[in-house]
């Protein structure tokens, strides 16, 4: 395969979430799992324990914090990764079950949005969450 | 097909995860919040607690099933609404979390899985997950 | 009915935590699944989720809770009787965990904590939970 | 101090579940805390939290396993420690937090246990938990 003449036209994808699709994101996690050959393990059922045991690694970091500690927890260097690779890890599962249970995650998320809106109208004053 | 003359018409954005954005589905998440003054609730601390309690709402529709009974969970079209739905809100919760942090979730996750990747090399037979 | 002489010995079982061992609250459990005929669902798998979907909805009743105000959550009867019940929905699964694994509940704890206060001696006075 | 006449009445406590009250057992996790002047650290939104986070180190050993693998958790000597281990934090801290929320918990779960047959009659052939 011979590459294209004059100036490269081919850079790198951009790395940040402005210039990522979901769909990337998805098959990011697809690759990983299939050249493992996991997919044997990863039924939906045991996916969504697997979030659930990320979710709770991720509370980890805040178990012990004030509500105000936890709006500074990116402060501190080493625990700006870790948080952020907990973060990673949740998202990993729950993109893996997407991918699993063929879930397309942009129209489903605006669709809730959007049933959530009409739950809590943005005149509401009281604030009753759930 | 032609394109139409005259300047771009702005067509809708497209809804599928293969041309939505990661920042956009953010950006879907923060405007719901900003709409109704929550980010006085919305600190760390709270917000992964409730993408806990939503991933255990996920977690109530596979408690009593089999594992292969999981993978045929979408089949029923009242299940495979309430699934989506439940997926939405964990997603929500992770995106409202990530807006928060500001954390960049594209390079986050890549990141990660690169680690992960170094973890569980390709070729090691041994499972061992985590 | 006359009652026995000599010293009763058959008044019936007091109802507190202070009168009622871990056994007979092990087997109230234990008689509820026995009764349903549950123990088919009651794999330790799926009783490990459900304690964790129980925990979640307990965590519910905290989420928007700032510290202070989760100490006073009694204080409103009907929040105390929901908070009571979705306690004893976690000690149940618990018991029933505990039923199906032969755990001795009290012996097993007092070793724990035996390992715990070797983890964090009472002098030391950092803090690190964990 | 010396010791009382008569016949020795200070027999160590025996270990059991089937010789431990409930009472017992929350004074061993109140002691616990007492010593180490935690209870500054344990208001109820943060005991709750980490409930959630003992639940899910419980459910890690778990989540790869088929339910009949599950059944069969306890064969291993190892694996049967960290799981009593587990289990045991997991009791420890919903302790913690009835000794804080001062829930009596013997009567409480016996009344949720008389709603929850209510709710699910013996006769009720058709499996729907919760």
């Amino acid at each position: 395969m011979s590459s294209p003449p004059g100036p490269p036209t081919n850079r790198a994808p951009s790395n940040t979430d402005l210039e990522t699709t979901v769909a990337e994101l998805k098959q990011v996690v697809e690759t990983f799992v299939d050249e493992r050959d996991w997919h044997r393990f990863h039924n939906p059922k045991n996916l969504v324990m697997s979030l659930a045991i990320e979710t709770a690694e991720l509370m980890e970091h805040f178990q012990w914090l004030t509500p105000d500690q936890s709006t500074r927890i990116m402060e501190d260097p080493d625990t700006r990764t870790a948080v952020g690779e907990e973060v990673a890890d949740c998202l990993a599962y729950l993109l893996a079950l997407a991918n699993k249970l063929d879930i397309d995650l942009a129209p489903t998320l605006r669709a809730k949005m959007i049933r959530n809106a009409e739950k809590y109208p943005i005149d509401n004053n009281e604030f009753t969450h759930k």
